[in-house]
């Protein structure tokens, strides 16, 4: 089901900003049951990113009844797409003196990953295609993607999962589809993001369970060996939740202890916020 | 008139990836007398961005008697864009094993310019808006244009023409829509693109026609106080051509001698590719 504006539609005017210039931003959402997971920090995010692109944010009642209607499709597991842009017009890169952003939202279902993901780690390779450096778009979700897309295209080999992005001076920063943690002396470490980067929501959630259990998170920037150094490696995103890695490229890694605890502590906190839903 | 590979239709559908991610490449020519101007050029160019991104170009003598249609369209000075995706599919940013590029010609009306901007010349502001870094992508015409459209909004006063952009170690770059020469001693100086920026065909053009004329060019990084420091300064696009630069901020330039010598090249030069084709 695709809803676009709030109405039945598969298509999008030539015309949209979206596909000119890729000027918009997307969320990508679990759904569960018929619920959105996670629905208030994916708003909240969308919020600020339009924030930060000067694209007027969706009215948020209206948005939330759609997400209602779309999610109530999905029986079991799906996944909710919404894309917002800032719409038609404008002339050239100049945008309208009268901004309609476009709203669209697409319902698909949940891909089929192999449970042992989640159980006994994935494989995940380095990319030869680096992330560049933008400080006023890192963090944002938005529609300028080729970077992913090209990093992505480097492999085909099924029985690898996720490929690690470095920006172009070498710190290593997320993989393709997902934000990247490392385990080092009972210390969580991230990518700081300050110069690429996205900041998904899965990141923000595992940073304060991190913090309410009194685990030290250290946002900063670490290197290819400081990666291959760690005790625990694993990926997170809205759709995967948190995979251990078991092996990047040559160099395996055991699934350890806090990667589980904080599925765990992910895994009691999802239930806590689909109940109150 | 639009064609969406090669029928008329001004929709594209939700998932090309154009839309999605910016997934995509685009070219924008002049088109006089309902003719494309420099299009051998622009043919050249869009072959060489699909490389990069390994999207399988067009089949290029379909693509020509395409835009000859829409060019017919158009009785004496329009735009005509050509954007080529990488189609519709694939999951994620993966993309499909099978790839049927998406292919668009618009015709817009040619834009309301003062002739006066070719003559007398026009007004530029620096941005603040910078331009990320990123090897890869630097001079691709790619549909992942945030950076151009952020800049582009940080002025609404019409007597400023052109915003003239840095990249995120102060290197000046380019114009938001339009590449930046400027002379010093008798030498033509401009951004070398390795790190950002957008190859034009009017850059390249010029280049040339500088080189065929003896005049010495320069493609180097240079700052905010050498721009300037210069004698005089121009932008360039395929649809204003050249148009002298006679302040910047409170700067003022001259509309210098090299600067007309180069339009009056570059006139000669169309009309002489106008009368081959």
């Amino acid at each position: 089901m695709i809803l676009v504006n709030g109405k039945p539609r598969e298509w999008i005017d030539i015309t949209d900003r979206g596909f000119q210039y890729g000027d918009g931003l997307f969320e990508t959402i679990e759904v569960c049951s018929g619920q959105a997971v996670f629905l208030e920090w994916h708003l909240r995010r969308l919020n600020e990113g339009c924030q930060c692109l000067a694209i007027p944010p969706p009215n948020f009642t209206l948005l939330r009844r759609e997400i209602q209607t779309v999610c109530e499709h999905s029986a079991l597991a799906g996944v909710l797409k919404i894309i917002i842009t800032r719409g038609m017009g404008g002339r050239g890169y100049r945008q309208p003196d009268i901004i309609q952003p476009t709203r669209v939202l697409s319902l698909h279902p949940y891909p089929d990953y192999s449970p042992k993901f989640s159980s006994q780690g994935i494989v995940a390779r380095f990319c030869t295609t680096r992330l560049g450096l933008n400080p006023a778009l890192a963090g944002i979700k938005h529609l300028n993607r080729l970077e992913q897309i090209l990093a992505r295209a480097e492999w085909s080999d099924s029985s690898i999962q996720e490929g690690i992005m470095l920006d172009i001076n070498d710190a290593v920063i997320e993989g393709t589809m997902s934000n990247l943690f490392y385990v080092q002396n009972n210390t969580l470490y991230t990518a700081d993001l300050i110069y690429t980067g996205v900041a998904g929501v899965m990141r923000e959630i595992i940073i304060n369970l991190a913090d309410a259990h009194k685990l030290n998170v250290i946002e900063h920037r670490f290197s290819k060996q400081d990666l291959l150094n760690a005790t625990e490696v694993f990926i997170c995103n809205s759709i995967i939740g948190v995979w251990p890695v078991k092996r990047i490229d040559n160099t395996p890694f055991a699934v350890g202890a806090i990667t589980q605890c904080i599925q765990d502590w992910l895994s009691a906190f999802k239930d806590k916020v689909l109940d109150v839903d």
